[in-house]
């Protein structure tokens, strides 16, 4: 077997190590991320890789059940799950540990977590997962604020042609509601909108079909679409959704009149436990960077709990968006040219690669160490 | 049940949510040492949090095998295992994705490792693991430059009094076996030497108790140590361990002349699997905050494998020895401010807090959310 088929065999199916250039280049833009997080006033909180199963996989995080690991607690003989979601966490910490703190509550993470099973599309079946959450704010100027501050942040590590998708997962299943259908019926014509299948939504009939044609023909850009929802006549539910994407769009233009903004507003799969405002955040180059939006931390329901919006972003994907940092300059130093210069080296910007021992030809030396640059008599040169 | 019992209550037992202030001293420790070690050629590497048990416990990594955890793999249906100590994966990529790579090989990292107990002196069961191994080289260079490192990336961190002990575990068995002594003897003394009971070691007798004796008497600061062991009459294996405490100790007082130093010449546990020159790193205030020394990456026994020295820093420890950066000031910025206003505050350096509605006084809610200011017509003034 090839060595690299070999080391590859070794690890789990989906379970990878990340080598040298990447891992710096996903730390560079993990701490770039967070460095954003904090100067919006958002702390960091780091809870435990495992929790007791039932703690973890009550309320928001029941989703990730099938996608959890197990492990037997020894010491208190009860089960507990390995994460793959670190927002149930942060939504308990918050509702928790952090209950009595002012709100609303601004935190932010990034952690490591893991699945079962990866998908055809991504198969890792371990992530680094970083996110923010707004708890306790009910304004849409909160909406407003994650969705800004994803923008912000992901233009600061360098993601180019960047749009967000808004939508609002709830708001079909209230105009169908407003309108008297019923639960068979509402599931029927998800599937339909799902498949983007006009047909199948014209031949369910009367007011709602109309109505969600419209919804399903004016997705896309964000004031079109917006147009086209005004016009509508929508049931009471529905018509609080609508206002809500008015004042969030509005305020995103106020902040960055020039992102790219486009509403879907028959989306909803992806987004089963929010409960309003959500979006997926899009690079031309790369895809699907991320997604957020509202639901309620700490008790599942659209009435209990608190209200709660937050982001997380995929960094396997948003990596392959950002161009890497350009490394600093490597220079060997050879053998007995002292600590202290050395340390002068790296006080200039240099990374020092140090010879262990005496070699005749220092330039060829550096060139196998991978440096470009080697000191000769106290100057740094090019290897040529 | 009061919050803060109830909360704790809701976490397995040595694990734990790591809170605002103290999650962002701990990241910005890591990330500080992390350029450290990059200032140095050392090259970030990110194995994955579970392999094949087969692997993961294989070779150096047995001897954690009661303290990890296991998974069933679904896909395989193989058993998986929790890492416990990142090392072993390292020595792995090293070994076999690393192989063709240049040697000496300088590699660090830095995560999450989990423990099935904890110990009565250290009751977490998930640790911040952060090193570096620099692997392929045999020379006392190589033990003097993880020594230095280590010391370097700790001062830069801001630890006080930092202290290094060397040692190297094997002398003691290479001493008896070179004076013909038998492993039951060998062992009886390694307990006595454990105890530091001189009683014990002398009721043995003979050449060894002598020798035995005076190495322990002579652990202590560096210079004098090592004086008492120059004039010992050292078997032929010692003496190998004897030259390499030397050489590694001058290079160590060449470029740090101010290092507190001492050694230990009876000292192993803890150092089971190191082959040759280690050490601890310590700190008047805080103790132990880390450990390192030579083993054989990729293979069990002194002759297999390759040559490779490193350390690991215990970051729990670590934290309680170095002071928290001062954080950025906050400002609280009222409701419809706009964001380039809040945009440019953030470029001079302060962290803006958003707020989401109108309020009546300004300064009474920049208080309430831990805001030392805000914005007042343009102008950031203290909340008073």
């Amino acid at each position: 077997m090839p060595a690299d088929a070999l080391s590859s065999a070794l690890l789990p199916a989906g379970l990878h190590d990340v080598l040298p250039s990447e891992a710096a280049h996903e730390a560079a833009a993990v701490e770039r991320l967070l460095a954003e997080f904090a100067a919006q006033g958002y702390r960091r909180v780091d809870p435990p890789l495992v929790e007791f199963e039932e703690n973890l996989l009550s309320g928001p995080g029941a989703a990730m059940s099938k996608q959890t690991f197990r492990l037997m607690d020894p010491h208190s003989q009860r089960m507990m799950a390995v994460r793959a979601d670190i927002t149930p966490q942060i939504a308990r910490i918050a509702t928790t540990r952090l209950k009595n703190e002012a709100r609303p509550l601004r935190l932010c993470y990034a952690g490591q977590v893991l699945r079962v099973k990866g998908s055809q599309l991504r198969p890792e079946r371990q992530f680094t997962q970083v996110g923010v959450e707004l708890i306790g704010a009910l304004e849409a100027e909160a909406d407003a604020e994650v969705v800004l501050l994803a923008v912000q942040a992901l233009t600061a590590i360098g993601v180019p042609h960047l749009s967000v998708d808004l939508c609002v997962p709830t708001m079909v299943s209230r105009i169908c509601a407003g309108l008297g259908l019923g639960e068979d019926e509402i599931r029927q014509l998800r599937a339909a909108l799902d498949r983007k299948d006009s047909a199948a939504v014209a031949a369910v009939g009367g007011t709602a079909a109309s109505l969600l044609e419209t919804l399903m023909s004016a997705s896309g850009p964000a004031e079109r679409a917006m147009q086209a929802l005004a016009a509508l006549p929508l049931p009471e539910g529905a018509e609080k959704d609508r206002r809500r994407l008015t004042d969030t769009l509005a305020l995103l233009r106020a902040a960055m009149p020039n992102l790219t903004v486009t509403i879907d507003l028959v989306e909803h799969r992806g987004f089963e436990y929010q409960t309003g405002l959500s979006f997926t955040l899009f690079s031309r180059a790369a895809g699907e960077l991320g997604q957020g939006g509202r639901y309620r931390a700490g008790a599942q329901g659209e009435d209990r709990g608190e209200p709660a919006t937050g982001f997380t972003l995929y960094m396997d994907t948003l990596l392959r968006a950002v161009p890497a940092a350009k490394a600093p300059g490597r220079v060997y130093v050879p053998h007995g040219s002292g600590w202290e210069t050395a340390r002068r080296l790296r006080a200039d910007g240099w990374v020092t690669v140090a010879g262990l021992a005496p070699v005749t030809d220092a330039a060829a030396e550096a060139r196998r160490l991978h440096c470009g640059h080697w000191l000769a008599g106290g100057d740094v040169k090019p290897v040529g």
